[in-house]
C-alpha cells in the first residue's frame, strides 16, 4: 500500500485507496472506506459508516459522521460541519440516521454548516459560512445565512440587451444569439405616447413557433426555484411582465443567465435544453408561451438523464 | 308659420322651422337659424351666428353665441353655459371665433360648462354640473370639474364572473355570452400552491382562435380611453394581468361593459364589434391576442361608417 | 292682497302669500303655490307643478321645475338650478317627473346644482358651485363636484384631548364632557415600551358600562356616513384602533364633533344621543362597545322623531 | 349722453359712462355706477352698491349684487355668479356684506363662482366652471372645484434643460439665459457611480455670489404658494434636491416658469426679479442661497409697488 | 473509576463521574468537573473552571473555556464555538469572565457560535449554524445569524380555522378546542357590504367570560417575544385586528401555536395555561379581553413555578 | 530558547520567537514564522507559507494557511477558520494564493470565516460568526453574514442634539462640542408653518467660514462607506436634507460617531480630522459646504499617515 498515514494519526480502517493521505491527529474507525488519491488534512475524525471518492480533499477541523457520502472529487473545506440529526438530544439516539451526500466534483467552503439528510448536487459550490438547510441543485452557488442560491457555477451572465450601446442603433423586433444553442435573447418594439405604452409580438415570425398553451406564473416567493427541467420537443419562449427573475439556460456543455426585466423582452428556450426560473422579484409575473399542450412525458426532469441524452 | 313666440320676447331673426316655441324674455338675433319642433325655454339668449337643429330642447338662462351648433334633437339642460373665446379678455376680440357642435341626440345636463372649440358626440350624455375640457366620444357619459367619461348609454354592466353564486358550481375553464352577439367572458383554471399560482388556457380550444400576434398595453393613465374602432376580419382576447381596467363591447345593436380584473379572466371580442378599453388603474397591463397579422385596413375608426357597416 | 308684483314680471299663478315681492322679468305659472313673506328676484321661471312655504328667499336665474318642494325659510342663492330628469333627452318626457325637496330652513349656495329627486335636509347647508349626487342630511354641510359632507351646522369641534395643553398635566385614565349633554372624550394609558406599546380600559370603571356586545367597523370608503341614529337605551363606547374616523353627537340641543384618531381615546354616547361616523381614513378601524344586545326597536332612525322624543 | 341702453332694459341708475352698451331684460338699480365703453349683455342684474370701472365686459345671466367692485378692462364670463354672504339663511340679513374686488384686467371665465369677499388680482384668469374659494393673486390661473393655481398668464415654460435634446451635447457645468432679464438655468456635474451620486457647484464661479445665507423650504402643502416678492439687492440661488416645485419669475416685462426637479438644476434670480413658487411636490425639499443676511427692507411684497419700480 | 480515557487523549483531571467517555487527542486541565454518563469525542478541549453535568454529549471540535457551565443532558454540537470575552485582544484579559450556562436538556446544533455572558434555557433547542446574540428563553428553537425564535419544542400548529375545509360548511359563530386543555380557537360573522364590513361577538355567549378588561398591543417589533407567564385565575380572549401574531399555549402537557390573522378570529386562554406571543408582524393590534382587573399576584412569571403547580 | 512547545504537538519550524507556548495537539509546518509572547492553543494548524507578529493570540481549531499574515497582537478566536482559494475544488490547485492580512490589533471573533485575499485592518474587531466577504476598513466593527459595518471601536455616540433633554431649554442657533476636538454638532431654527417648514443659517456666522463649493451625495447603497479620509486645510460642514447617515470623526485621539437626520442640524468638520460617512438610509441627501475649491493634495486618504501626521 502507498498510502502515507501519519504516525500521529489513529487511523484504524483497512479500506483506504493508493495514494490517499491522513495527516496528523485524525481519528478514523474501522468502518471507514477511503478512495484513492485523497488528501486528508490534520485534526479530521471520520466514523465507520462512511464513503469517501477517489481525488476527495478534506481539509483541517472536518468531522465525517456515521452517514455522510463524499462522491469523487469532492473538496470539504476547514471546519466544514457536517450532522446527522436534525433534533439531537444528548442520549437519545434518532431511530435511523440522515444521510448526507456530496455529489461528483462538489466544493463546500470554509467553516460552511450542512444540515442532516441533504444532498450537495454535482458541480455545486456552497459559500464559506454558508449554513445550508435544503439540498442544493445540481451546479448551484450558495451562501448565506440559511443559504440560498445565488448563481450557478460557470454560467455566462448576458449582457442586459437593454442597456447594450448596441442595443441602441437597431430597431426592434430583433433578437440575440447567447452561449448556449439555440436559446435567444428577443426585443420587441415598445411604443409608448400619452395614451400608455404598448409592445407586440407576432407568433411565428418573432416568436419561433405557434403557441398551443400559455401559462402564467406569479406570487413566487423570492427564494423559490422554478423550472429545472428540460422538454424533450417543447419550446418554450418566457416573458417578464412585472417585476423581473432570472433564467437559467443550460445545454449541457454552456450556461447562460439571462435577466428578464420588461415586458418588451423575452426569451426562446428550444427543446432540450435545462432551464431555471429564480431571483424573482416580489411582483413578478411570468408569462409563458408553449409550442405543445401539457405531456408529462416531455419533461426530463433529472439533471444526469438530461446529461446523458445530451451526450448520446 | 305656425310657431308660437311669446310677444314678450325679443325676437329677430324669420328664420324657425314650424312647431318651434320661443318664451317670455328671450332674446333672439337676427341671423340665427332655428328648426322645426323645437322648444326654447324662457330667458334664452341666441346670437346671429348659430345653427339649431329639428326637435331641440333649450331650457331657460341658456346662452347660445356665436359659433354653437347643435344637430337634431339635442337637449340643453337649464343654465348650461357655452362660451367662444379660451382667453377672453374685456374688448380684445378673438381673431376667429371657436365652434362647438353638440351633435345628433346629445344631452346636457343642467348647469354644465362647455369650454369652447369641442365636440360633444353622438348620443353622449353631459351630466349636471359637468366642466367639459376636451370633445366627449360618441355615447359617453361625462361627470366632474374636469369632466371625465365614467361610462356609455345604454350599457349593460357584465357581472363579475368572478363573483357570480352559479360560477362556483363550474370548474374553470368556460365561458359566458353577454348580451353583445359574439362576445364571450372566458374564465380559466386558477391553481396556486406553496410555490406560487399558475393559469393555463388553450388557444382553439377556450380561445376561439389561434393567435398571430399579441400585444400588450401598459402604463395607461387612468383617464385614459383606448380602442374606439372595431375589426373587420380580426378576433382579439384581452386578458387583464395586472390591476383592471373595463371593456365595453358594442355591436350596433347592444352594449355591453366588462371589467378585467383577475388574470384567470379573459374577453373574447369577435370581428365587427367596437371596441373601447377604460378606467385603466394605474398598475394595470392588458394582454390581447390577435387573430391575424396587423393590417391598417381592418380597422374601423368612425362610428358612424361602423353603424353602416352593421345595418347593411 | 298686498303682494309686490313687478309689472315687467309675468306672473299667471294667484297663489301668492301675503308680503311676498316678484321682481322683473320672472315668469310664474298659472298652478304655482308661492307662500307668504317670499322674496323672489329678477329673472326667475317658477313652472305649474312647484309649492313654495313662507319666508324663501330665491334669488336670480333660478328656474324652479315641475316637482319642486321648497320648504319655508329656505334661501336658494343665485343660478341655482334644479332638474327634474336624470337623463333628459330632447323631445322624450320622463314617465313621471322626479321630486325635489327643500326642508326647512336649508340654504343651497349660489351656482350650486341639485339632481333630480334628491331632499335637502332641514338646516343643511349646500355650498357655492356644488354639484349635489346625493340626498344631504339633516343639518349637513357639503361642498365639493360631486358635494361630499365636510360637516355640520353650528357644531363645535371638540379640542383633540391630545394636544390639549392642560392635558399633560393629567395622567390617563380621565375623560372630558363635551358641549353635548352625557358625552364624554375619554383618555386611556398609553404605555410605549422597547417590546410595544400597550393601552388599557376597565369596564364599569373608566368605561361607564358593562358591555353585551362589540362590533367592529372597517373598510369603510372615505366619503361613507354611518350611525346616523339615536338609541332608546343602549350605551355606546367608541375607539378608533387605526386611522381616524369623526363622530358627531347631537342631543337635540347642541352638537359636537370628535375625532377619533388615537387607540388610547374613547368617546361615550350615552342613549338618546344622535351619533353620526364619517371622515373615515381608508384604513380606519372602529371598535364600538355596546351595552346591550342588538334590539331594533333600539333604534330611532328619524331625526325628527328624535328631536320630538327629546323636546318631550 | 351717448349710451345704448336697450329699451326693453329696466335701468335706474343715471351714473353710466359714455359708450355704454346695456341690453335686454337688464336690470339696473338707481345706485350703481358704471363706467364708459361697458358692454352689458341681456339678462343682468346690478344691484345698488355696485361700482362698475371703464371698458368692463359683463355677458348674460351675471348677477352684480351689493358689495361687488370690477376695476377697469375686466372680463364677466356668462352666468358667472358672484355673492356676498358666506353663511346665507333666508330673511337673515348678514351685519356687513362681504366685498369682492375683481382688478384691472382680470378675467372670468363662464359660468366661475366667487365666493364672498374675494379679490381676483390683477390680470388674473378665472377659468370657465371654477369655484373660487380664496383670493387669486396678481396675473394668475385658477382652475377647478375648488379653484386651485395652475399657472401665470403670458409665461413661458422653460424646456426642462434635462430633456433637452442641445443639452446632451454640453458638458456641465453650464447656464441658459431664460426670456427674464438676469434670470438663468444653472446645470450642474451629477456623476453617479456605485457607491452614491455627486453633485457640486462652486461659488463665485458657476453660482454668480459668494453666499452669506442659505435657507431650505420643505413640508409644504402642494397647494401653498410660497414667495411672491421680489429683493431690492440681494441675489437668490434656488436647487430642489428632492421633489419638484416650480418657480416663476416676472421682470415687469416677461414672464417664465421652470420646473426645479433635480439636484443638479439650479435657478438664479437676480435682485429686481419677481418671484414665486408653487406646485410644490409633498416630499419637495427647496434649498436657497442668498448673497446678503436677511434684512425684511430688502423685501418688495406688492406686486404695484414692484411695477412701479421697474418702470421708474 | 469505570471511565474511559483514551490513552492518546491529556486528561488532567480526576473530578469525572463514571461511565464517561474521553476520546482521541482531547485535552482536559485539572480543574475541570465532569459528570457521569458523558461522552466526549475527539479533539475536545476543556478548561478548568468547567463544570459538565451528567449524561453531557460534547461532539468534535469544541472548546470549553473557563465559566461554562453545562447541565445535565444537554448536547454540544461539533465545532459548537463558545467564548468568554466579548471584546477580546491579544494579551489583555478581562477583570472578570462571563459565564455561559447550558440549561438541563438544552441542545446545540452542529458549528453554532454562542457569545459569552448567555443561558440556553431548559430544553432549548439552538440550531445549526446560529450565532446566539442573547439568552434563549426555556424551550425555544432559535436559528440564524444573528439567532431569532422561529418555534417552541414539541408544539403542535393549530390549521388555520379560515382555510378549513370543514370550516366553510359551518356558520359562525363557532368554536374549535385545540391540544391544549380548555384553549379554543373562536370564529366569528364577518359581514361586508357595500359600507364596509362588520363583525360582532357577544360577551358570556361566544366569549366564554365577561370582561372586567381589555388591553391592546400594536407598535411590536417583529422579533419581539411577550407574555411569557400564565394566569393563576383570569381568563383572556384574544383577538388580532390587523396584521397578525402567533401565540403559543402551553398547559404543561401539551403546546400549541395558533396564528390569529383575522378580526373575525379569537382565541380563548382559560386560567393555569402559560402563553406566549410572538412573529407579529409590523402592523399587528392584538386586542385582549380578560376576566379579572390588573392583579400582579394573578402572574405566574416562572416557569418552571407553573410546571411545578400544574403538576400538583 | 525559553519556548513552551508542548510535547504533544508536531512543531517542524525553528523560527519561534522568545516566551511563546504552543500547546498539545498543534501542527506547525517547517516554514512557519512565529513571533515572541505569542499563546498558540491545542488543535492548531500552521502551515509553511505563515507569518505571526508577537504578542499574537490563537485559540484552538483555527488553521492559518499559505498566505495568513498576523501581525502584532492581533488575537484570533477559537474556531476562527481562514481560506485561501476563492473557487477550491479538490486536486485542481490555484495558479496563485490569495493572501490575508490581519493588520496590527485586530480581533477576530469566535467561529468567523475569513474570505480569502482581504485584510482586516488596524484595530478592527470581527464579532463572532461573522462571515467576512469584504476588507475591513481600520477600527471598524463588523458582524453578521456577510459582516457589515456596526461601529467603531472606541467611539463615543454623541447623543441625538434633539432629544437632548437640555436641548429644549436653548433656541438654535447653537453648538455644542463633542470628544473630538474642533468637531461640533450644530443647530439651526427650525420654524414650521401651515404653509411649509423653513430652517436657515449664515455662512461666517454660526457656520464657521464661507463656502467655496458645495456638493450633494444621494442614491448611496446602504452599506456603502464613503469619506475615510481627512482634509489638511479644508473645513468642512455637513447636513443630512432627508433621511439620514451618521458621520464618525476622529482626531487621531479620540473618535465620536454623530448621527445626521434632520435639515436643521449640521456637523462641523476641521481640517486634520478623519472622516467616515456609512448608515445612509436608502433616500439619504447629503450636502456638504467646503471652505475651499476641490484640490486633490488636499486629501490624506492614508489612515496611518494620517496618524503620522496627527502624532507629528
Amino acid at each position: 500500500m502507498t498510502n502515507n498515514i501519519h504516525p500521529l494519526a489513529d487511523v484504524k480502517t483497512k479500506n483506504i485507496g493508493s495514494n490517499t493521505n491522513i495527516w496528523q491527529f485524525c481519528v478514523v474507525f474501522a468502518g471507514a472506506k477511503i478512495g484513492a488519491n485523497c488528501n486528508i488534512s490534520a485534526h479530521v475524525l471520520i466514523e465507520d459508516d462512511v464513503v469517501i471518492g477517489d481525488g476527495v480533499t478534506i481539509k483541517s477541523g472536518v468531522q465525517l459522521w456515521d452517514g455522510v457520502r463524499l462522491e469523487d472529487n469532492v473538496f470539504i473545506g476547514p471546519n466544514v460541519t457536517f450532522s446527522n440529526d436534525l433534533y439531537p438530544h444528548s442520549k437519545v439516539h434518532p431511530s435511523h440516521l440522515l444521510l448526507t451526500t456530496v455529489k461528483v466534483g462538489a466544493s463546500i467552503g470554509a467553516n460552511a454548516t450542512i444540515l442532516p439528510g441533504l444532498t450537495i448536487g454535482e458541480g455545486a459550490m456552497v459559500g464559506a459560512g454558508a449554513v445550508v438547510t435544503s439540498s442544493v441543485p445540481v451546479n448551484a452557488v450558495v451562501v448565506g445565512n440559511p443559504a440560498q442560491i445565488v448563481g450557478y457555477t460557470n454560467t455566462t451572465l448576458e449582457k442586459n440587451v437593454k442597456s447594450s450601446p448596441l442595443a441602441s442603433d437597431r430597431k426592434p423586433p430583433y433578437s440575440d444569439s447567447t452561449s448556449v444553442s439555440g436559446v435567444n435573447v428577443h426585443r420587441f418594439p415598445l411604443i409608448p405616447d400619452m395614451r400608455g405604452s404598448l409592445t407586440v409580438g407576432e407568433f411565428g415570425q418573432h416568436i419561433p413557433f405557434i403557441p398551443k398553451r400559455y401559462f402564467m406564473v406569479f406570487d413566487v416567493p423570492s427564494k423559490e426555484i422554478r423550472g429545472e427541467h428540460a422538454h424533450r420537443t417543447c419550446h418554450q419562449f418566457l416573458i417578464c411582465l412585472r417585476g423581473n427573475c432570472s433564467v437559467l439556460a443550460d445545454d449541457g456543455v454552456n450556461r447562460t443567465e439571462v435577466l428578464l426585466d420588461s415586458p418588451d423582452k423575452g426569451l426562446y428556450l428550444p427543446p432540450m435544453v435545462w432551464g431555471v426560473q429564480y431571483k424573482y422579484t416580489q411582483d413578478a409575473l411570468l408569462l409563458v408561451f408553449a409550442s405543445h399542450n401539457y405531456d408529462a412525458a416531455d419533461y426530463i426532469r433529472s439533471y444526469s438523464e438530461f446529461m446523458q441524452l445530451v451526450k448520446s
